[in-house]
Order: structure tokens, then sequence, then C-alpha cells
């Protein structure tokens, strides 16, 4: 459901009045779902479930909603585009619920709707994002979280990253023979999980011209090569390191164009994201990588100034969820809601 | 010219093929383009010029060539795809030719074609690259050289960078108040020069999320912000520092999707060329901002794999034509070979 402040509900609802939400359905509230179809024009009446399997009881033009205990009091009142801590708390909720189903194999994937961090903080809860929060829960309480790395993916191209959200200045410290190692690791096997066997992946360097042979730095000398061929030892097919500025333009993949590699290892956020969102982020879907079950969200935020409007764009969940749909059908097989069930990437 | 052994002389004889260098000579060797003009295929004279203004003498459909005296011997026979000194030094006199001429105010603007830093180095030419020997050629000796920047363009994007052919851990170090603030007035400066009153200027932070309000780093708020608030202050029309994933994509420029700025100033030399090279590397050009004359060159190297083939493909030597053209028009005035004949970019 994502922040009941922020766009998240309504932008779900449009996937469902354009059919594109077909076999799945909402974790959070129903009376937060209820207000969002309202902002978003002609009726569509909401469903109470109880169970994920219920889901295909409910008929077309509906929208389901499996409520989850406990959320706090006047929830479908909160006002749109301010941080609240009861949004933060039922967007919390909503997720540990989401994974729950998702550790049982009652669910497939999980499409996660934006939240925003000052929510969750001012909620009390001690993570910063999804993210974070869904390493936790995928393992038992005190053992350690899977590695996990970010994938931004569009029609055109597919970006891993070695680091995320630190100053530029401490992501270089942190791209390190063992974190470039695991990031080839975990998108090998993540795609392996796809059905891709064995993709090409081309791995950007950190320096202008990936160092131009040591001359404007030596991190890919002493950092990014000898984890490529550690990984090629490994069996995985890797390359590398390419000049940042060019690798991203070359891996893009169009009918025209098709792409040299499968998917680009990025060392930092930007380098990664830029390109990916370079066209526009309406198609951008961010998948994280490395937790027992897929896990996709669209790649924007709250948006608090359109929230309550009905005017938000739903492209990028609409990629998100189709692309979720995508990775869990070559995953776990084919499900029920694939067969029984217009998929919108086939539209 | 270029370097004899790249790709540089055959893509200027395309051009001429192409009737797209009309009003344009080239400075360097006869007989290297005598070459040149051979492997692209079918008669293409070479007339030989020894002063700018001939150029207009020459019949159409015929390559002017304005030699320079004194290059090597046996310049026109340098093996193609291979470093050769000889080659360096011819390319580096032709360069030193071509400035005289336009700090004489005989020509309105310098294409550059590839050349090798190797062979320049073979040479003995103490400079890496031609942006740094035109600085230096812009003063009289012992002067110090003008502050430059370098812009890469394309149809759709503007990006000029506070820092360029240097490690990314030594370009953090290089972003400083001073730094960002002269990188603000050349481009403000060179833009009034094309004509441009007052562009819209993006600077693009250095961390992710623009520093995340001091979360991921804090050269935002110690020097890109009050670098700003200084260009702004003598007149400038800057703004920012905004995320660098999404400024890029918010200033792109095209029919349906109007930019939201004129220019973006990046901190890194990949943050910067990511973007601009994304769709294709074949229509970017690059502009050195701050000489006292109008500079441009394609946007890529000797491909000395291509050399002699005449399969090089001239787009992005085409486009740093039709730009320094258009460039030194605004700059100058409307010159003699803009009227006479067709100019590239209104066919």
């Amino acid at each position: 459901m994502g922040d009941a402040c922020g766009v998240g509900p309504e932008i779900i609802t449009r996937l469902y009045r354009e059919a594109a939400a077909a076999g799945c359905f909402v974790v959070g509230d129903v009376g937060v779902m209820r207000r969002a179809a309202g902002c978003t024009g002609g009726l569509m009446p909401v469903a109470r479930i109880d169970t994920a399997k219920s889901v295909f009881d409910v008929p077309p033009n509906c929208i389901p909603v499996l409520q989850v205990e406990g959320l706090p009091e006047g929830l479908s009142r909160v006002p749109f585009g301010r941080i609240d801590a009861r949004a933060g708390l039922a967007a919390a909720r909503s997720i540990e619920h989401a994974a729950a189903l998702a550790l049982r194999g009652e669910v497939c994937a999980i499409v996660t709707a934006p939240i925003h961090k000052e929510a969750l903080a001012a909620a009390g809860v001690a993570f910063p994002g999804h993210t974070e929060m869904l390493q936790a829960l995928a393992v038992p309480p005190g053992q350690s979280p899977p590695a996990v790395r970010m994938m931004l993916a569009n029609e055109e191209l597919r970006v891993v990253l070695v680091t995320i959200h630190q100053s530029l200045r401490s992501a270089i410290d942190a791209v390190t023979f063992d974190a470039v190692l695991e990031t080839l690791r975990i998108a090998h096997r993540a795609s392996a999980g796809w059905g891709v066997g064995s993709p090409r992946m081309a791995v950007a360097g950190l320096n202008p011209h990936a160092g131009e042979g040591g001359l404007f730095g030596d991190e890919e000398q002493r950092i990014i090569a000898p984890a490529i061929a550690a990984a090629r030892a490994e069996g995985i097919n890797a390359s590398g390191p390419y000049a940042p500025d060019t690798v991203f333009m070359r891996a893009r993949h169009t009918r025209s164009h098709p792409g040299e590699f499968d998917i680009v290892i990025a060392m930092t956020h930007d380098h990664g994201l830029i390109p990916v969102k370079y066209l526009g982020v309406d198609h951008g879907v961010n998948v994280t990588l490395g937790l027992p079950f897929v896990r996709t969200s669209p790649d924007h935020g709250t948006a608090f100034d359109k929230a309550g409007t009905g005017t938000a764009d739903p492209s990028s969940m609409a990629a998100a969820l189709a692309m979720a749909k995508r990775l869990s059908k070559a995953a776990v097989g084919a499900l029920p809601m694939e067969d029984a069930h217009t998929s919108p990437q086939s539209r």
C-alpha cells in the first residue's frame, strides 16, 4: 500500500482501473484504498479479503485488499502530502505482513508502493527504507541478513549497483574486491532465477576512462579487475572494467541497437542511475536482488505534492508490477495468476 | 587534420563528399589528405591553398588544404592504426598553425580532428591533448593560460564539466568553491557569445540525492550551494544543486519534452558524459569554453582499428563542424562563409 499520505494508494487504484493488476492484491488498509479509489474518479469498489488465495474470488473491476490488523486509528483520514507517524507505521506493518506471506510462499512477489523515510522514523521504525526492512525480515531474528543489491531496470537497460546511499567519497572506499565480487555473484544468481542462464555482465569502472591505465586512479587495477577475474573463475560471464561514460550506451538495448551486455554493474549510485533515468523515470523499476523472494518497486517516491489529486503517473508502478510478474513466473514456474488473467506485459 | 594514422583525415574527406564542409579548409598536409580521399572512394581532388581567404577560390567538390610548412618527411605514408611520432608532430604543428590563424582573426573557429596522446608524447610534444595545447597557445609566452572548461553537447543536452581527466577521488577534492563558480562564469560568458543571454544553468550535486541534506556528503552544503549563490549575486541564472540522477533527464530537450534547463554543470567527468553519450556518441560535440576563439571537436578518438578503411562514421565530426559554424556566427556576426555557402545545419 505504501505511505497513505503519498501517491502510492492512488496509483495502485489506477492500475486496477486499467486492469493492469489482475491477480494481485493490496496488503494494507481497506479505508485508505477506498479513499484512494475516490481520488481517481468513477466507481471502483474495494473488497476486503482475509487470505492470499481469496484474491481469485474477487470479481474484476474491484480492488482486493488484505486488511492488516492493528493499524492506527484514523488512518483513512490522514492528511495528504504530510509526514504522518500513523501512515509510516501502517506502511511498515503492511510490509511486514507482505514479507511474511512471501516467506510462507503464499505470494510469489512483493511490489512495494512508495514510503517516506521520515514518516517511518516518526513512527519509530528503525529502518530507512524498504530494502533494509525486507533484508531484516528475510531471516530469523539473530541471524545476519542476506547481502542484497539494488537493480534498476527499464526496457533498455539493467543496472546493478555496488554502492548506493552514501557520500561519493565514502562510496569510493566501499568499492572493495569483496563488494564487487559479491555484486557479480548476486546478479548472476538472480539472473539464473529469472531463467537467464549466463548473462553478459559488463562491469563499469569507477574512474574516468576506467582509470586510463592507472593515470586517472588505480581502483580498476587494484580492485575491480581482480574481482572480475575471480568471478570469471567461478563461471560468471563478467567482463570489464569498461569506461563508465560509454558502457551504458553500449549495453542499451533497443530494436535498432542490440545491447552488447545484459547487465551493467555500476560502482556508484549516480553512474548507474543517470542512464536508467535519462529517458524518463516513468518506466524505471527497482528490483532488490538477493532476497529469498521477488521484490520490485517503482522508481519514484511518495510525491507528496501530487498526493490526493489522482494525477500521479502510474507508469512506473505498472512497470514494477509487470516486472514482478515476469521475474516470479520465471522463478517459481507458471502460477494460476499468470494463467487465469491477462498479463499486462502482453498487452 | 588530426593524427594521420587515425580516422581524422578520412572523416574530414567524407564531410567534403557530403558537402557538409563548405567554407571550411583543412590545416595540415596535402599528401595526407590525398591519401584519405583515396580511402573513401571516388574522385575527390585536393587543392593546396596558402592563405585562409583562398578557400573561397577553391571550386566545390574539392578539398582545400592549407599546407603547414616543415612537416616530417614521409608523412603521407605513415602506417594506419599505429602510434607514429611523425603523425603526432604533424598534428601538433597543424594545431599551432590553426590557433595562430584564429588568434589573428583569419578564421572564426577551429574544429579539431582526433589526435593520439601517445603519438604527441612520442613526438616530444609536452601537452596531453588539444585543450591544453590551445590553452597555452591562446596567450603570449609567460602569461598564465585562460581557465577553460569542456562542454559536451548533442541535440538534447549541453553539459559543462567542473573536473575532467583525473581520478574520481582527486576530482572530489577538485570540486572547490572557486572551481564551481569559475565554471558557472565561463559557461555564462560563453553563452553570451552565442547569443544566449541568460541561460538557465542547473548545477548537479556531487553526491547521491545531492547529499540528502548532508546525510550522504556535505559538499553540496559546504561548496556547491555557496558557489551557486555567489554566481547568482553576479547575475548568473544558476540553480541547484540538484540530484545528479535526475537533473540530466530534466534538462533533456526534445520536441515532446522541453528541457527545464539550457545547460547542466556536472561535477565529474562521468556524471556529465554518461547522459550525453547514452543515446550514442555519433552526435556528441566537444566544445572548449574559455578560449578566445570557438573550438569544437568530435566526441571520439583516432579509432585506430578503423583507420584507412573509409568506414569510420563522420557524424560526430559533422556535428562538431555544424556547431562551430553556429557558435562562431553568433560570436562574430555573419561571415562570408556562412552567406556564400549552404550551412549544413540548415539541410
